[in-house]
């Protein structure tokens, strides 16, 4: 029996827990609460409090996005953990978008999908239920990430038009058949997906569209009419849930929507040491916000 | 004193070892060579065969370039060895340019350059004397590498136009204020590497433009003339000294030729089992005959 598709998957987990929350893990050392200091390293700390996060979410949000850059920025102790979080979210009952924004010509693409899809057994790094790619190299760049993940239940999200403010400078020029380069890569998104949709009527390829840019999301959403989108910048960037209403169908579904910095550091808004407690009441506080906009059960 | 700027140190090691040679790290499992096999792990074997090529091309090559993605294969142990083997390279003389096509927004992109540039003892990752970046992003997810990077003497290399077949389906799409994306994105590059030349009068910013686009090659040029070339594509993926003649002025001076697999893998063409021995004799032929293209001492 061949895997599940992704996006039902996603959609499933959506309904399951009535969530289209993603929690961004971007553990930033410089916010780690004061009193995981005393753990023995950097690495020791982010562990304990990327676990506690997982543990205090993992009810409420659907799936949660570790960006690796932050555990990079460890060292080779860092990726490590990387991989092992990405582990224990999974136990944990959350899908794992890992932001991980690869990208390379075809054979070299191979690799990067062998090291980041397929089973966890052949290589740690795939605890994976999908990871976002940059699609700036065109189908041949696509072609090796999309066959292993189609091939395993795995999803993709290309990175079409992103959150922060310089996104205009390449992504928003016109063309001369008409609308933007961020448009055109939308079409190549929805090609790219043909064949791969399941039975919720979305495709294994999915997009991240900044939800910083609500005034495009309906022209994007109309390229791309069966591809499940990642929405960051909801919170900290800026984006409400009124902003992202326009990637979603009349069930309330069509993607998730991220937050990263408004929940792992709620603690130093609330003014507490529970960071635990503080994240899992802004994510629950998040849902809440996007269910109510999305004519979502409440 | 502030360290020397990257693109001098490039010029520099250009003329003191007559080489505009740069052999790419791309160690595929499945080609290493069999008398490697009874190494205990493929990681294991990896190492033996990068350090052996490392030692055999020193003195030929200017440069390296270790892809990243061969190693993530590998899982969290390839990943160490990755930041190993730059270290061993800079040791042996060469310059690395860390292929990690990475790009993220803002406040991650950071992470990233945190992780991959500045000084080794803060980040294992960081034994980069450049690394390549995706730009799609816009100004906001290069300056944070682009400012680390100069405060260490370190470089960039952002793709631009890349040598795989599909680059074309979003770089070469045509602009309505003119020329094509990869050629505004070529514009971006010039900006950002304004303020950041060095004596040879070539920027710590440069770019990769595969050599496979002979043709393309003198637009791109003129758009970007202080910008070191990264040009892969020679050899196994079908470029010639001949294609990338343009990128390179009268001194013989613009960048690096790379080369992975025509090097790395010269023994299964030679039909030898003395990999390294192929492998410097492959160094050394490309050598001469860029040489003898640009008009340098043969």
């Amino acid at each position: 029996m061949p895997p599940a598709n992704f996006a039902d998957r996603l959609h499933d987990a959506c309904q399951a827990k009535n969530s289209v929350v993603c929690v961004g893990l971007d553990p930033r050392p410089g916010q780690l609460p004061p009193q995981l200091a005393p753990e023995r390293s950097v690495v020791a700390a982010t562990e304990s409090f990327c676990r506690s996060i997982l543990e205090a979410v993992a009810d409420l949000a659907v799936a949660v996005k570790p960006n690796i850059a932050f555990f990079e920025a460890l060292g080779p102790a860092g990726v490590d953990l990387y991989s092992r979080l990405c582990a224990a979210a999974q136990d944990a009952g959350l899908l794992v978008i890992g932001d991980i924004k690869r990208g390379d010509i075809g054979s070299t693409a191979a690799a990067y999908a062998q090291a980041h899809l397929g089973a966890p057994a052949e290589n740690p790094f795939a605890h994976h239920d999908a990871v976002t790619l940059s699609a700036y190299l065109g189908s041949d760049g696509i072609r090796p990430f999309l066959d292993r993940a189609v091939a395993h239940g795995q999803g993709l999200f290309l990175l079409v038009k992103t959150s922060n403010p310089s996104s205009a400078e390449l992504q928003d020029l016109e063309l001369k058949q008409g609308g933007t380069v961020a448009e055109a890569l939308a079409r190549l998104v929805t090609m790219w997906g043909e064949g791969h949709c399941g039975a919720a009527g979305f495709s294994a390829v999915g997009t991240v569209v900044g939800a910083t840019h609500g005034e495009e999301l309906a022209r994007l959403r109309a390229l791309m009419p069966r591809t499940p989108f990642l929405l960051p910048g909801y919170g900290a960037q800026g984006a409400g849930a009124g902003d992202v209403v326009g990637a979603f169908n009349e069930d309330g579904f069509g993607g998730v929507v991220n937050a990263s910095r408004s929940i792992l550091f709620a603690y130093e808004k609330e003014g507490t040491e529970d960071f635990a407690g503080a994240a899992r009441r802004a994510t629950a506080a998040m849902r809440e916000d996007l269910n109510r906009a999305l004519g979502r059960q409440a």
